[in-house]
């Protein structure tokens, strides 16, 4: 295994994710480095948390991911190398973690203190380049997690993420994300509605009477909900973008109606 | 040969083309992955048509294209995997594929049927992860074509592509792409214009009267004409933005007027 | 080392970048590609020339540094090979190399003339795809420099960076990057303001009266001077965007006020 990936807030006009892939090669030229996204919403913790943990679902064990949205680069938030059910992580310690931190099983994190594995030349404020960067490289061609530095004695920051409210004959979730679609992903299980009786779905102007099962079951132009990719329930226009059509944002309210109470399962 | 390309219309911010790659990499870590653009225009299945057959002219043989403009993703539209003279796709069945099929000598397809080589976990919505990046990986890795399942018995969805109109005097075009200069490519070949007397181009506000080698061959801020580095009449402004400049936009008509009938060649 | 990074001004829109990387895969297979970024505005060769230097000093020697800014493309403007300090440029003589010839103790380069490396079927508009990526690819798979072409007998065209002016109790410089956070880099070094006593920094509306370490030295959305990654003072916004807040602009001018002139070091 010698894949690096590299998820940051950076964008991609400048060179501070070259400069990272830079650093990257000089100690490990063997890895290799594919960017996930650096357009996460500058500063976007939560947003940084959701993409994580949806491609710690695909990548291959011993992948190490690199996410730098870090707005207290320079202060004393801790930068944590962590190893989740075989998938490894280089991040600062503001929650980034906290869904992959929730599923796993296995945990073994330690705090970056280890100078002699950062850069030489340090910055105080890129320490994904001066940090990082050249921690992932180390760990990918063989050094022992624990060189990094000592073991986290209690948990990582994690963010509070709200659960759907879930009631006798309905739920109560929320938008979570919005994609470049303008789909909008809620934080409700497909799980919660699959093989029961909707009545409605209530998003804003939205009334649904249907989970589909694929966009292109309604009309173009046509508003649907569905259980997306990632297994979450979806708001989508097919063949258009949701966001613009109904205003709808994260944090914004969904509430699913059933016919009749859940049955055991 | 190891490389497989990926074009979508899933832009940059989302984890969609990472899960891709993340998928990919499981099944061969040694394949090398090369974005060529998420920036197609949602759904738009022609522009992907044309920016399929341009890479498709550059690649060394082998190489395999996965292209994910999929609107009718979940429905009974197929998915196919074609080599078409040495060059490799995996791609739905809409049209993507116009432009190369026409060009190609040797056609080899087949429908993609056979689950063995798709995702396990399946989703309705997202057949670029569980079928198409799975195939494209088992493909680079010596899986022959035919195990992903059976031939095509009858040619591909294919667009409609509008040819120029060629009269005795002129050629009637149009213009079928706008790039990210504002340049607007035509579909008029740059054969059929070059060594001829050209006694104007006109398409919405231009009138021009040559057609130049190069941008630099007028002034900064002016328009011309060239032949672009596809070998098509291309419309510019040197240093600026010609779309911005003209309104002009795909489907408008150019017309390029001669002195002379074209002579036997 | 297998290592050819792309920096130009041809967007993720189109197919120009993929295509020069199925050029460079077709002569290079083992090589690694890597985008550095195709977002340098339209013909900003003096943006290009602050991006390359920015990466050459993070790379490892070896890599070869393709660099398409190109607003002469098909004129007689020369295309270099250049190599500086280890580090490998291919780029055409418009003054991108300029920060970096200035830095360079070791400087070897030649004009591109021999069409043994190029591209078999040229165009007059796309030199990047045509002439500069076979090129790299050719160097980095073992050809000698000389083999393309001939020594450069005088220095590359060279850019007219503006200096800050210093004098006895200020340091009168200018904005000259603008990143994708809103950051607004200047020319003024950081060490010409460390270690002194800053009575102030004054740049449009902005009035400060320290140098921080990080940016979270000041409350969120909060203006600051530090000095950033690249060792240049800089001016930014705590979690905000200073070149929205400020209209600050490159080329405006920014001072430093020192309450002593400097003393010998």
């Amino acid at each position: 295994m010698n894949l690096i990936t590299l998820t940051t807030d950076f964008g991609t006009r400048d060179s501070y994710v070259a400069q990272m892939k830079g650093v990257i090669a000089g100690i490990a030229p063997s890895a290799r480095v594919l960017d996930v996204t650096h357009d996460v919403p500058p500063q976007d913790v939560a947003a940084a948390s959701l993409i994580v943990a949806q491609i710690a679902a695909t990548f291959p064990p011993g992948t190490v991911h690199v996410v730098v949205v870090d707005p207290g680069v320079g202060t004393q938030r801790r930068i944590l190398a962590a190893e989740l059910d075989g998938q490894r992580f280089v991040l600062p310690d503001n929650g980034i973690l906290t869904r992959v931190w929730h599923k796993a099983a296995h945990r073994r994190l330690v705090e970056l203190t280890n100078a002699a594995f950062w850069r030489r030349v340090q910055s105080q404020t890129f320490h994904g380049r001066d940090r990082m960067a050249p921690v992932a490289a180390h760990w990918i061609t063989g050094t022992p997690l624990e060189r990094f530095g000592p073991p986290l004695r209690e948990p990582p920051v994690l963010l509070d993420l709200s659960e759907p409210r879930r009631e006798h004959d309905r739920i109560v979730g929320q938008i979570v994300y919005v994609d470049h679609f303008g789909n909008l992903a809620t934080n409700v299980p497909g799980r919660d509605v699959q093989g029961r009786r909707v009545r409605a779905i209530q998003a804003g102007p939205l009334l649904l009477h249907d989970v589909c099962r694929t966009y292109a079951d309604v009309a173009a132009g046509e508003p649907l909900a569905l259980v997306n990719s990632s297994g979450m329930l979806e708001l989508a226009v097919n063949q258009g973008n949701a966001a613009e059509q109904t205003g709808l944002r994260p944090g914004d309210p969904v509430v699913v109606l059933f016919d009749h109470a859940p049955t055991a399962q």
